[in-house]
């Protein structure tokens, strides 16, 4: 049913496909905005039970307050990691919610499709993992369209309830920044900034139980 | 950078993946598993942590004592629905393990990568998230090579980390049932039948602030 040609398509997004930090000021379309809000409405989700909304924030005077709430963070943070570290923490660009003409937050309502969620009744954080889902199906639309896409994590929740006037049960489990960049990383920012390492995947992989190295 | 050609490629296969239960007998070759997982550990996640292993489980053994951890749990979980739900609820078909040639158990070692691994700082859960972006990776790779993939969420999860002898602090986050089917679903299985309605995505899009309508 897909092509080789099709194949290649998902294969070069789902490689491309990079966490940004640094934006261009120019607009993105609505019509672009909800492409990428239809594909992750497309995820997969327990029990089919759709449990996001998204938040879309456009205006500076909101965009600063999440700024300050994730730079708050930031600061906090730092004091958590040794010297040398730190610094180098401290030098990484962590968001460009400032930056990005949408910052769009994304939450979780736990109680959505009512008490006994089908598959949610055994484990109950599939509901953010499937929130997770259509964050990638957005993320990888973003790829496509030419948009860089930036998942911030640095923020204490009930800031974010605070500015957006979230309800106490519900979940702001992501803002993600979204705008064109003239900066699209080839590998991950971590990894160029020597923080972290790509593992190699046959050391994650076992077969039949845990530790059981594949071949 | 992305021809109008591969962008639909993209979206063709974010809407038409679906969650499968219905399995052929047909092998699937280590080649497309592997290209599979590649896709996963191509994922986003949180520091850069890549906080995934995977459990390839392809003997009837070991499927058949997954299978058994399932059905417990199904059995336990109809207990929760009034009566005629619970008959539905019966009747459905929620996991094709035995069926499928392979069972890939997907976890997340929130260890990984240290005491501090930034960004899961402030939001914990975000290394289980990564996890489920990796997997969405994976459920759109299946899709496009031709394979049905089903995300079985119905266990207790010391049932299959005894099972499968996976350490305690190892959270055994998805059961992926992989292989080949006649019965690719159109739309989602719990939507045909009538379990859950598709919602318009129009009512979940705020703008600015939560319950500000867009428009």
């Amino acid at each position: 049913m897909f092509t080789e040609q099709e194949k290649e398509a998902l294969y070069k997004c789902i490689y491309m496909r990079r966490d940004v930090r640094t934006f261009l000021p120019d607009p993105v379309s609505e019509e672009t905005i909800m492409k990428l809000l239809d594909a992750a409405h497309h995820g997969p989700s327990v029990g089919f039970m759709q449990p996001w909304n998204f938040i879309l924030v456009s205006t500076d005077q909101v965009k600063e307050r999440l700024a300050w709430a994730a730079d708050k963070e930031r600061r906090a943070l730092a004091i958590h990691y040794e010297e040398t570290r730190q610094d180098e923490f401290l030098s990484l660009k962590i968001e460009g919610i400032k930056q990005a003409p949408y910052t769009i937050c994304v939450t979780c309502d736990p109680t959505r499709g009512g008490s006994h969620v089908l598959g949610r009744n055994s484990i109950p954080e599939t509901d953010i993992m499937s929130v997770a889902c259509a964050i990638q199906n957005m993320w990888l639309a973003a790829c496509a369209e030419g948009l860089a896409m930036g998942w911030v994590s640095f923020y204490k929740k009930n800031d974010v309830r605070d500015i957006l006037r979230i309800p106490p049960h519900i979940d702001p489990v992501a803002l993600l920044s979204v705008g064109y960049t003239d900066h699209y990383p080839e590998k991950p920012i971590l990894e160029t900034a020597n923080w972290e390492k790509r593992r190699g995947l046959n050391d994650l992989i076992f077969s039949e139980t845990w530790g059981n190295s594949k071949s």
